[in-house]
């Protein structure tokens, strides 16, 4: 990578259940150390192996509350009783450093984050590469009843009838070519123009500061 | 790459004189057989080794002149009073093939494209990696009078000058990693949601028709 500052992005990952979203993001975080998944606060409690600012910031419903008032969310969610969002603060302090922040979101957190986030923001959508592999997929238990299945297959059409608010779509029918789509994905996009916040300075030099 | 149709895109890359435009162009059109050179249409007389309708459309001043008022071309411009012209319909027939078309083009092209292609462009500007490399890159031979090699500095800055109005920026410090850099780009733009068109009629089939 070249010695160009530039601000880092948020790098959202969607797809329908089974996809491939959960084995891309993992080997992305393996390979490229200046991705680091976005950390939520929730109001749910902690579990015996879950680590405080690792897995969650485990806050409680009032400290929540406050936040919500303060405007400190990039997008949250109610689920199942408890409160989930996605602290603003350390976001903007990795995007500043110029380090990327991956979320493993749904489409409505997407239309959440589009809204707070803009610029900053690159949306991939990951889809199956056929109706017949989406269900192999979702019949992950012989004994799944014809219900279990159908619900989960209603959720996944859910998922997949957003995937036009995406920028980038890729087809998953290969995790090694998905792998090597996402990670072109992630270095064009450190190449745009507008990440590249030290060009500028750059330029100056290059031209002897004549423009 | 997948079955998916898609449209095509027109890739510019512009940079000052020597920053590796050529090389970059030469070798993407080597590896890439989906890629092909923009053919320009000109009026100037055709030379003793170019071939018609693959160095240039050779035309006369009056069929020239037509296609103007037609409003066939995509940009065009005169140099040393010969004009020459990016025709319109080949480039349309590319791109509605899923074929992408490479321009090798300065700053003025690309601000006529811009306003014509809109969607379909990719613009890249290519930057030398200092301003001792830039200076050693114009003095190409020795003999070079000191006017000369100004009047190339001077040009190379004014192409340079323009660096904002590009897409993305590759500061070429190394060609390998330059050449990395522009199939990242050209890899991720194909991935863009709506330059996969066929992705309507795949999703509908994905889903059975739910959505």
């Amino acid at each position: 990578m070249s010695a160009i500052a530039r601000r880092g992005l948020m790098l959202v990952l969607s797809s329908p259940s089974g996809a491939g979203k959960s084995t891309l993001s993992r080997k992305l975080l393996q390979v490229d150390s200046n991705v680091a998944m976005s950390v939520s606060a929730t109001t749910r409690p902690k579990r015996r192996n879950e680590v405080d600012g690792q897995d969650y910031f485990f806050v409680s419903p009032e400290k929540f509350a406050g936040m919500l008032r303060e405007d400190a969310f990039l997008e949250h969610a109610t689920v199942f009783g408890n409160q989930y969002g996605t602290p603003k603060a350390p976001v903007e302090a990795a995007l500043s450093a110029g380090r990327d922040v991956l979320f493993d979101i749904d489409w409505q957190g997407t239309q959440q984050l589009s809204q707070s986030a803009k610029d900053d923001l690159v949306r991939v959508f990951i889809l199956p590469p056929s109706k017949l592999e989406l269900e192999r997929r979702l019949h992950t238990r012989a004994e799944d009843s014809e219900e279990v299945v159908a619900g989960r297959m209603a959720k996944a059409n859910d998922e997949i009838s957003h995937w036009a608010e995406y920028d980038y779509i890729i087809l998953n029918e290969d995790i090694d070519q998905a792998e090597k789509h996402l990670y072109s994905i992630l270095a064009a996009e450190r190449l745009k123009r507008q990440r590249q916040t030290g060009l500028v300075d750059f330029v100056k030099i290059l031209t002897g500061g004549l423009i």
